[in-house]
């Protein structure tokens, strides 16, 4: 059975993620694409690269016809998300990869994102989307919200640990590494090749970055009490990829088996053997997670790394997991596409 | 139906390629992988980026049972192919990714690699693996040889055009830029990141690269009298694709019409409207081939541009593709997925 | 004795340049720099890599004082800069680093810029700036127009063989790689690093780039009689550097002669041994021009290959050496560093 | 007054990088340059981006007179070079920059290196060569041994705030991403284009970077008791440039101000803004160190980021640095040129 897709905001690298995902999906078809400034256009002149497929020209939201859409995935800017959502039907399951619901407690989305929230009724209904922490509730879920991408590899890495208490929850420090997909199709200067190849530099340093809020969220329910970690972010120049070198207090031993332990039934999630650590060139373009552990030569310390590609597991391949699980098809779906290397 | 297939050569770019590729298969399940140095080694340690796959371990060639295998990819260094295919079981259908069987001609052979072909027999059964202008040899063939991933960018701008007669066959210009990744993964000095990174340069210029020998073949089979062609590759700070700019006499219109009414029922190339040309980020990791046609300030002056991925449609792909007519599945079975981008 | 020089447009990649080789110039002192949206600003704010040196604040020009400024070298945008100019005291010597003087003919500045030109008299009065072919004009001229940077890579290969009657005339074919930069700081969706990163890609193909009208304008001064030579540029994923491959027909001998015995005795140009070929890793950073020959299979066949840095020979440092002659000191006084490499 | 300088091991990276920047020294000139596998070839050959220079040709060491020789440098591989530099004329003055002097403690060399020091009195004699903390020892050495790049990049973010009491020295962790040149020109796997270009990896992670024994030795010399970091290098897919994140309990704005007030005399260190983080791009191929400093959410957190080129301050330029103070120079003698950027 067949059921039908559609993406509002495809002319961004998460929709345009999705659209190549689901080109080998075996039940979703994509029935409506749309990308407001280029209603009209068919997706060859927007992404060349999508150019062989057959796919709907892209339309005004507005003129989407939903009625026979069985999911909706969201690929919209952040803050106008929200009312786009509001004004969809109430009964449309939805996959939203923006950041408008990762946060539930609605002061800390006015922290962190400096307005309150339009949609507070919504905000409660939506269901955290890192798909191995929630999966139940996410099976569940009418409304869906997509994680940052940094914040889902830190994630991927602390939050077994906090759970399994191996590790002191004070002393938690992510150093980052993202690739610049991650910032988007943006015309910023820092993302211009001339600048940003040989011109590695971090950003939102100093506890400023908006994931934070996810860390600290997150981190939270699992600890059962709050959680503050230390994480810098840095853009490198690389298309694809996240590397999260996250530095911690506890045992080395304890800490890989905690991981191995949580991720053994999981087909995305691979711990390499003790002392190995994994390269961003090893998940590329695939939904696979790698994480690896070494202990260091103060005792009592370790690092943790976890690699992912910030538009496969971190945001496009993420949410069609979640969609899989929304709509009780397999939940690896479309999704088992080995990475691309080199 | 599942077919049983064998890669000898697993350790090299292309031999990865063609894993990559499998995992995505139908039909075919890969029983076998040779890597004589790395014997013994699951490919997890030769390539990470394979880790998740359930594959047989690394063997030597001699360790390897081919009873039941259907067929086998040959991914091993030119000039020592010959003599490893020649020991193979004379029933066991063969994709080749080397050099050794691309040149029918023994004195052609001799010429452009320097020795004297030890396998003449194998080499007058060879056919070549250009699908698209040998699909029913390919079909009926036991042993086929795939085409220099150059020497397929050249001639898919190329070859439709001399069978048309729409181009001075005395006047063609191939410039040629190329990723890294044709290279293979060989230690050489001009393949490390500090000295290609920001550091292009032609190579095998002037005549002498050896996939001239396969224009030279393939271009006077189509036009039924010998045709040179300038060709001056480039290598670029790139890891995947191919660009190639072809400078013809002819009429630009013709010309595109040509290539136009060529491909239109082959599915994997794709003629772009006339006088828009491709890049090589639309095909990355694909098995797409995008060509652009534009006509010049001087009249009777052309240029095609024609991109693909050198690892995919350039060698592994292409040999997936010839599997899949000599074992009689769909010739497009495993290669649908769309490219990589960004 | 300290020559004063003013820098108009400091907030762009040839401004910069400017500034990076003017630090080092024995005898030049920059006295004031203009960039009008960023006036009142430290030029670490906007080139932090410029944060060591001791420079002015940058101004709106109306607020120079050009009364004791010897020199002005002017890196605006095209078309704004005539206007600007113009309005300038009309005894200051000026270094013009965009495209507005760089055709003398009002009929071809139409034809490749669109519009009429707004100060012809400025036009005719301006010289052309490529050195090492207008030496002694530019050491008496007032108004100096710097080339294009493609156009004096294709300049350097060339003009001395059609000086020295060697080549076909009617058959020339220049193939151009160039990095990003030369496509200055703007923000542009195909200067972002994900696109441009893995996406080598022409463009203004077809005989549409401005800079033949460069080419056309001094071939057929070379040459007494029309040039139209054919021209494509590439954009590559590459920070600085073009390299031009040039095809010609011609005795290859005999254009290695030609090249080698005009160059002789230029500081900043090397003609490499006869079968070798430039990489743009040579020259980066520094004002040298590598040359290289090769003949091909095809007898009377040549490839020229030409590499220079596009912001230092191309444009800045071209501009400096220029504004050595004009100011009369030592032509390559600032000018010797040598390449960065890697 | 002209010093004779020699070069041995010109044909690496740091050799290379010497001989770019002593073409622009005002007093230095290099009168031999060895590299034993290549004697007999000239520059040209094994680095063209030194084509213009007038150098002589490469020898064997053993063919160096060196009685006229001022100083030498030593870029030789590590361990090989302790017995080189003993068979040195013994009044001759030397910069070595390799591993081999850089601990002063032969049981710490033996942990670091693995093998027992073979030339101990030499040992003793050598002063560390990070300039800005050994500059009276430096001017009165016959032997200075250069420092780890990754080594001085983290002592520059730390020495000064060990000294100033303004940090917790139980609780420093240096996450380091350092440009691939760093490796030198060295034919390995992951320092292809292909591997690294998209592949960020930790490396020698788990405190096993031998750069923890300069660490060690400086950050204790400075305490007054045994400091040990945690350290993680990463490889970055760029070429030149090592940036420094290093985590800190401490008050921000006394760690700003002890590095501001540290550095405030130095003629190559800038500490930027309160809150203003630095990038690669901004020092590349020049002997400046930008140093940025920022709080974070949690009370007694601070970040302090620090940049510069491995191969210029974090090798070849702080070696011309120390040999200039040896030999009674300008200190910054023909080391004052601007970054390159883009």
């Amino acid at each position: 059975m067949t059921q039908s897709i559609a993406i509002l905001g495809a002319s961004g690298y998460t929709g345009a993620e999705l659209v190549r995902l689901l080109a080998s999906h075996p039940s979703f078809r994509i029935t409506a694409l749309s990308a407001d400034r280029k209603a009209g256009l068919p997706i060859a002149e927007v992404f060349p690269f999508l150019r062989h497929l057959d796919l709907p020209t892209l339309q005004k939201i507005d003129d989407i016809d939903f009625s026979s859409v069985d999911l909706c995935f969201c690929a919209l800017p952040h803050a106008t998300t929200q009312n786009v959502i509001a004004a969809l039907p109430r009964d449309l399951k939805i996959v939203d990869l923006s950041a408008d619901f990762r946060l539930r407690d609605p002061a800390a989305y006015q922290t962190w994102y400096g307005q309150p929230h339009a949609q507070p009724a919504l905000q409660q209904e939506a269901v955290y989307g890192l798909t191995e922490f929630y999966r139940p509730q996410i099976a569940a879920a009418r409304l869906v919200a997509g994680t940052g991408c940094n914040a889902a590899t830190g994630q991927y890495a602390i939050t077994p640990l906090i759970a399994a208490g191996v590790i002191d929850l004070d002393r938690i420090v992510i150093d980052l590494k993202a690739g610049v997909s991650g910032a988007g199709r943006s015309l910023k200067e820092n993302l211009l090749h001339a600048e940003l190849s040989e011109g590695t530099h971090s950003y939102s340093a100093g506890g400023k970055h908006r994931h934070l809020g996810e860390f600290d969220q997150e981190f939270a329910r699992a600890a059962g009490r709050p959680v503050h970690v230390q994480f810098t972010p840095h853009l490198l120049p690389m298309n694809r990829g996240i590397l999260a070198t996250v530095y911690l207090e506890g045992d080395p031993a304890a800490i890989h088996a905690a991981l191995a332990a949580r991720y053994a039934p999981e087909p995305f999630l691979r711990v390499l053997p003790f002392g190995t650590l994994p390269s961003t060139r090893d998940i590329r373009g695939s939904n696979y997670v790698h994480l690896g552990v070494i202990g260091d030569r103060i005792p009592g310390r370790a690092v943790v790394v976890a690699v992912l590609d910030n538009l496969t597991k971190g945001s496009s391949g993420q949410a069609i997991q979640n969609a899989n699980l929304m709509l009780g098809v397999e939940e690896t779906a479309g999704l088992l596409m080995a990475p691309v290397f080199p």
